[in-house]
């Protein structure tokens, strides 16, 4: 069994965490940590979990991290990267669900984070979680900085167009939506019912945060120089992510040549579905599961391919990947504990 | 492996069954029948399934349902009692989620569902899948009458008020919401989006099918004459039903005296949670998962006691509670691939 | 042209007042106050009103109140019995659509809002705003206290059995469903998106605020003692509110008669639409008008009498109510800028 | 008085032409056809025009339409050029919410809505009733073709940056965004309330209806050859509609000076909100009324321009500009009857 440390239970990630690992059939949750809940058993703030999860929040000090063989970050942008060096001393393995580790430009970083890195050094023996892209050096890293949600979809659904090098990847564009529980469990006037229902608008479309991530990793995967419009938008439901990409073609290929790119590069993963040619997927078709759907399409046989990426922001997007890297660094078969069948309806 | 049939899969609590069985570690999924969608791979219709279940849709007459163990009817009312003495003959057990089997009172039956009861020799050997109040009859059943969403919720509810014969059982009240799957997945304008959404109304106060089936089993709990008031409403959100039941007390009680009354009742079972006196249980905390959770109120001291009770519509309100029964039947742990855990938020 | 003053406009009844007096033909909006936000034009808060209301927040020093003809108080209970000496003074209507002027019972409203009532003179001058009830007593009130948006629904409700003398007052059953945005605007984790989305629930169970003001109200219409349980539950929709009536009869009387009371009752009111008996009335049918409708019921023709009554808690249950006062203060037709027609779908 | 005639008013474009008519000043109610509910009072369908709207549907041939002034079809593609000739010939005038009289290009029409032109002689003298850039046509047409929902935030985006001929008018790209509405009141599975609630999806992606629409109107604003890509996606809330928008700049400019094309081109139209630049209006801040709002941003500040546009899809995206065309056709100031405020929340 995996001793299990979590830090900062009470938001949305935390608590899909707990109902992943409550499952999980090697996972055995030890500490979970806020300073502000400090006795109150997990079940009584989300009585979801009564009958399922026994442990009470501890306060940081009280929780022995130390002794467990993995730390999770479910916290703001910050913590992770205060209390990782301690952790990695003690022989602890530590997954980050905010941004410390995500981002190997420490400039790029600090700008958009608005705070100094403290931990470089840890920064850069980070891998960037997303199994798909990087598994290899998933299974033998310390330090994990999971992927924010936005990213996940975008280079799953732009890879195997830049890998192929046949689209325009300076003028990539995505427009992209998301449930209002990406924003996190915070009493903010903003994600009130009453403010997003029945509604729709985007959001920090002049700059956001999941701009440098992604344009950093896409860059992975071409040679050519990368420009991205990333357009976020808030959609009245709790979960589901929906991101719609447009590439130029550079080159002539024929719509079944395309589909066999994104057939070939997922056909052995467990946790993208490359729909049929013309799909249009829903995102409850992978509500509370780990799965991500993608579908091609190409508008009048014009030059543009779109992609239509969907995925469960708090699992695919966050926990659900954040175990998934986990099976792969204690050596478990990568699907452990998360073969949750999509919610529907 | 028990081998199972289902006739009628196309709706939601076909759906429901087939994400349930498709984590059941001793449900192999044999025949699914639908005589429109003959050939139809299930994934295809509900993508939620792609790569989970690799079965189609079969025409009954090429299903051979009488090569099966058990077979499930996520039928309209009707279909089962046609088919159940041919199963039943050829040694299958059968399930029915409709309401064939649910009422001993044929003139009832009759009354409410408008259609002559063709097979009350069956309907006399039926028991109703209630586990809680009818487990061991239900271990040895050949045939069950699983029971409505509505009914499970006001007789686990009243259930130990009458029991103990401390409230006025000719003058219940029962108000009772319910998210829109309860209606099925139907082609009708009352349950579109632009109709149900951002609104809330109650229908068949007048007269609802709901309310026989419940008298008849609250009559089996007292020797009092039941009186029931049952009023149906439809919330806008998916899944989830809320019962507010009314019971006036006769005799006098303490609280502590009414909470211990719930607790001893429901002390071992899996799936009743009964919490402390005074909570407001949430339906999303039951989403998804075959918990029921209630709690006691006693407004202003005085001599009503308020029982709030919830559960998701289609899993304890029907396709969990079929698994739950099937478990029964087959001698397996009740609780076997029933431990979903809620999906909050 | 009425020079109005609104106290605490950034909430959801002061916008819903904004958006009513905009098209108001004989109001003049003259000043809207609030401290933190002094200086920013109200628009800018809510882009709806773009174009259609020009003036900006300022703080109360600067406002000028006593200059109005009638002052709104869409602030917390407390402020307006602070500010309504010094108005009365200066010749100002004040209209309070919080709590401090409607329970005459100075102990109840101390017991249950938890401050002292710092203004018990103009208190036994205010008049309770609900002009089907006390229609007279408005036109020459100074002090209005609007009431509460469940007692609306309650009291016209309720009125005609009452008045009748036909029910058990005693044991009189509430169980009401409003919509989030009855809440309010506040930074609370309870009315997020992803915490009541979806879900159904009761609060406050056990005691609400508006129990004593309707009880208050409701042993107005009787000699008999006037007994009430009363059920709140929070509906994922925005706006509109359903309540649920539940009374014994304790005299017989066809279902013809029992209609003809409640039409007989309202035949002459522009707000209030008695339904044919038997219907069922949906709260999207009231959204966004001053209008509210009900129905009634007798299940199974036994001796309870069920009310449906719906209404749009921000519109009849708050802001359209207190125009409809200011109307009737100010000497104009009832309806004046109440015209709205229902938004649906 | 304008004496006003509706074909085919059940569904949500009928009764919300209802709802706009109902008050508007000049406008009375002649007939409003319904061969399957001849003799139904409009109110018995819909409870929200209860007291406001008093007629009922008659079947066609009792309906005397050719004694209306001016009759609305809102009804499927192929009613209104069948009816038209005989109306026009009677003097009467024609305002189609439909599409037949939208695409002048007939092959296009009947390729893409499956069905021959029967009227193109009436076509050739129809308008396209979008005011903002047709207004002098529209004051003296017959026929009115009324745009596409979609197609009127696409017109109303596009239009300043390709009248300028400063972006690539070969390469747009219009992501959009519906409420469910938009897909009017049938009864189909799709759009069932468990279907399309707490999901998002995109549909039509590989070609729709309101493509070829818009590409005959875009190009009537530019000499360079126009090309678009147009993706619909279904937004779970009922009314609403946002187009994100993006074009590529070819020329240097500011993004002052991109504000100021807007700002000019639509200073003087009462319907359309030039935000300032940077905004993200939201669809509510258009509920129920006739306004259009848009904003511009540069990401990053490159060479994309994306424009955000909404509207409610109901009003500005149909009704509402029927009724705004049937002002200027009849010498009315334009917002007569259509001063609606946003209700918000």
């Amino acid at each position: 069994m995996i001793k299990i440390g979590i830090v900062g239970g009470t938001g949305y990630t935390g608590v899909e965490l707990l109902r992943i690992l409550a499952t999980h059939p090697e996972a055995q949750l030890t500490a979970i940590t806020s300073r502000k809940e400090d006795g109150l058993p997990v079940a009584d703030m989300y009585p979801s979990l009564r009958g399922r999860v026994d442990v009470a929040f501890s306060s940081p000090d009280k929780a022995r991290l130390t002794e467990c063989d993995v730390v999770f970050f479910a916290t703001p942008h910050g913590v992770a990267m205060a209390q990782a060096p301690e952790l990695l001393a003690a022989g602890v393995k530590v997954i980050d669900l905010a941004a410390d580790f995500r981002l190997q430009d420490v400039a790029e970083f600090e700008k958009w984070y608005g705070m100094p890195h403290s931990c470089t050094a840890v920064l850069q023996e980070a891998v960037y979680g997303l199994p798909e892209l990087h598994r290899e050096a998933i299974k033998t890293a310390r330090v994990i900085g999971n992927p924010g949600c936005y990213p996940t979809t975008m280079q799953l659904g732009f890879y195997p167009l830049l890998k192929a090098g046949i689209v325009d990847a300076a003028n990539l564009i995505a427009d992209c939506k998301s449930g209002v529980s990406g924003a996190g469990r915070k009493a903010e006037i903003g994600i009130l019912f009453s403010e997003t229902s029945d509604s729709f608008k985007a959001y920090g479309v002049s700059g956001h945060r999941h701009t440098p991530e992604t344009v950093e990793q896409l860059q992975r995967m071409t040679t050519d120089k990368v420009g991205l419009v990333f357009t976020p938008h808030l959609v009245p439901m709790i979960r589901g992510m929906h991101s719609t990409l447009y590439a130029r073609l550079t080159k002539e290929i024929s719509n079944e040549a395309l589909q066999a790119l994104f057939v070939d590069a997922y056909k052995d993963e467990p946790f993208v579905d490359v729909m049929p040619f013309g799909s249009h997927p829903e995102t409850r078709s992978t509500r509370a599961s780990n799965m991500l759907r993608l579908a091609l399409h190409r508008p009048g046989n014009g030059n543009t391919v779109v992609v239509l990426v969907v995925q469960d922001n708090l699992v695919k997007g966050s926990s659900g990947q954040a175990v998934q890297c986990m099976n792969l660094m204690f050596g478990l078969d990568e699907a452990t504990g998360l073969n949750h069948v999509p919610v529907m309806p």
